[in-house]
């Protein structure tokens, strides 16, 4: 795990949900780092490329872009340059998010980018195997997200217990060190001391926190979870 | 045109340079609106999605993105969301540059986001015949650009003057009012003088600009050449 | 109309339905012809690249490709190339088929290599403002498939009739001489009669005829159906 | 390897080259399937979709599609099914071409289908790390070919050794049975020899030999120096 971030870790995929999107963007920001703050469990935020600067100018938890493109600086119209979002202020990236997948040799070069910038690399995949393929590129952390469950509320943890536990022994076996998070479908406490449990470091939410009626109170909920899980203490 | 933008018009592409990237970005718009105050010349600029708000907080010249994506909010992660870079303070973007080039659905649906969120659409177009069918399409604004002669110093208004004639002619038969920007190679005053005799209204530059040694003169250049081509009386 | 094609015109896209693969597509390309030598109406078929060979030494019938890549012969490994299809006895090609769509050069790139080469170029469109985008680069036939109705059996020609005729009415306006296509939920005979009463010159179908019990009965029906609807004198 | 390939290997790619299109490209697989019966040693050739059902029918030696799209059996129009090539007659793919590259998503799911349908897969990597990702996946065959090699005639096991050295070292440690061709600027025997002998089962070439004065004689001379280089007794 990079220095810069703690486990376990909580990171809030912001999408390009109109209640993360700009002012909201911030606001919900400011409840993550509030969280963070009440529990010392760390809690990390992804907004959208134009809302990273005043994101990370509010809160002091870290700020990830969504997706960084593979290039370097130059003619790139339209692209996603990863010095751009490091001088916005974020310490890390999505890579390969289900929504945004990347050819093999992309992934490979945006994580050697990341690494060369400074900027953790999460990288998400979809199954077992892609997460072993992805292990072996050594990103700082990959993300296990079966696609069929974004957004359905059912957690990986419980609907495919098996698909986490296979994944943390195959990616381990290539890249011992690797942080492993998993995501997709939780949206309560439980979920995320199931998925500790099963042994993750960390979750990744999206709309189980950000389309929440109080997201502060599902993210306490989340870090409490996580604390009860005995994976820190407070 | 619309209301909010005037010509002849100076579009400056940052591009991933750089030179036009974080605290960059913002001092090269400052010098952009300097030249703006100074001849009355109508200079916009398109920094990356994470320096948007920083510049259009520190100028009051126009902000565009250099792209959003064809979709409405949700569960888009990596995305570039048309109401993110407007509440960042973008008055426009750019659409289908030949670096980041588009489905002709993407770019239908893109024009139409646009216009509903009161953005302005400058779509890109390599030749004629896809001008004309961008045209179609009712953008606000059509840059032609050449993209063999992109970052050449070759002006597409000396290499290729009936390209711009051509587009001119044909766009304005399919849509009268819109209006027709020309890129590529612009780096001296009198390339931006030949633009706009050849009856654009402006030009899209980036290297020209943004790789100069002093981007504020070349700036200073263009647009007294636009002055004196007569477009504009100060 | 190229010389080569008569209208009405049922055009049947073989997709990659099982049930038109390898032996498969010989077999339902050879009712296709059956049913065009009793009726004398036009009837054309869309199988995979890897059976157009076959098909096309089998009947006499036109044949067309499902899609061609942007490329002229060299290096394009995995890639479709006009004079490939052309020399397996391909007498055209789809072009942006709503589940193939590609980006606006290319498109314009593919009408200019079929018209070179003498492929017929069948340009698909989702709405309105795209064929009329499309008609301005002028393919041979434009056809319009709004996608949210493809595969559904509810024909364009009677859910969204106005599509159809908006359509045609601005197509015509950019370019007289194409021909017009309906496609999408094609299934009964009536929906060919009431694509061709709004003005179409045919209809493109797939699974209406593909995967229906009796193929060559489907077809026979779409066929006495477009005589009646008096296009045609046999 | 799979039972139908014996190594050492030489498996020729026909790109998209008119000297390897239709009719020319029947007549080199016949070229190739001479060379075979005369030294003994393998050849393989990958032509155009278009191409591999009469090349598949002229000759006995194996014969490649250039790509798969990773999808099954239905609404994929302009896609390449794996029954669809199959059932003209090929025994296996190339996957992720560095002129066809793809997904890691995409990547994986092909495998899956390959091994589903007893085809043999052949994934393309372009660097040690990404073949060593790609051998996660277990295909049957890795081709390592550095892209800035490809058509260049400096071939990698001269140019870069240690590049295919440590490929097999890595794909080997994650997946000891995996056959490894070299490709990239293969263009005489003794690149042939020298690939061997640095511990590849094989060559994957394309400009070399399709666009040799004498195809023939060149794949004569990259077979005899197969047999010299010791893997195989005539």
């Amino acid at each position: 795990m990079p220095e810069k971030l703690q486990t376990p870790l909580i990171m809030v995929n912001f999408k390009t949900y109109l209640e993360a999107t700009g002012r909201k963007a911030v606001e919900l920001a400011e409840k993550a780092e509030k969280v963070n703050k009440e529990t010392n469990v760390a809690v990390a935020v992804a907004p959208q490329f134009s809302d990273i600067a005043a994101v990370a100018k509010a809160v002091e938890i870290p700020v990830f872009a969504q997706h960084i493109d593979p290039i370097t600086a130059g003619s790139h119209t339209g692209h996603v340059l990863a010095d751009s979002v490091k001088e916005a202020g974020a310490v890390g990236t999505l890579v390969n998010h289900s929504e945004r997948q990347l050819k093999l040799s992309e992934i490979n070069k945006i994580i050697e980018i990341a690494r060369e910038k400074g900027l953790v690399s999460v990288v998400c995949a979809n199954n077992p195997q892609i997460s072993t393929a992805v292990a072996t590129l050594k990103p700082d952390i990959i993300a296990i997200e079966p696609p069929e469950l974004i957004g359905t509320g059912i957690p990986v943890s419980k609907a495919k217990p098996e698909v986490v536990t296979d994944t943390i022994r195959l990616v381990r076996k290539v890249y011992p060190t690797v942080t492993v998070l998993c995501g997709a479908g939780i949206s309560r406490g439980e979920d995320v001391a199931a998925a500790l449990k099963l042994g993750t470091q960390g979750v990744l939410v999206a709309s189980g926190v950000v389309k929440a009626k109080n997201p502060y109170n599902v993210l306490l909920e989340f870090a409490q979870e996580a604390i009860k899980a005995g994976e820190l203490k407070t």
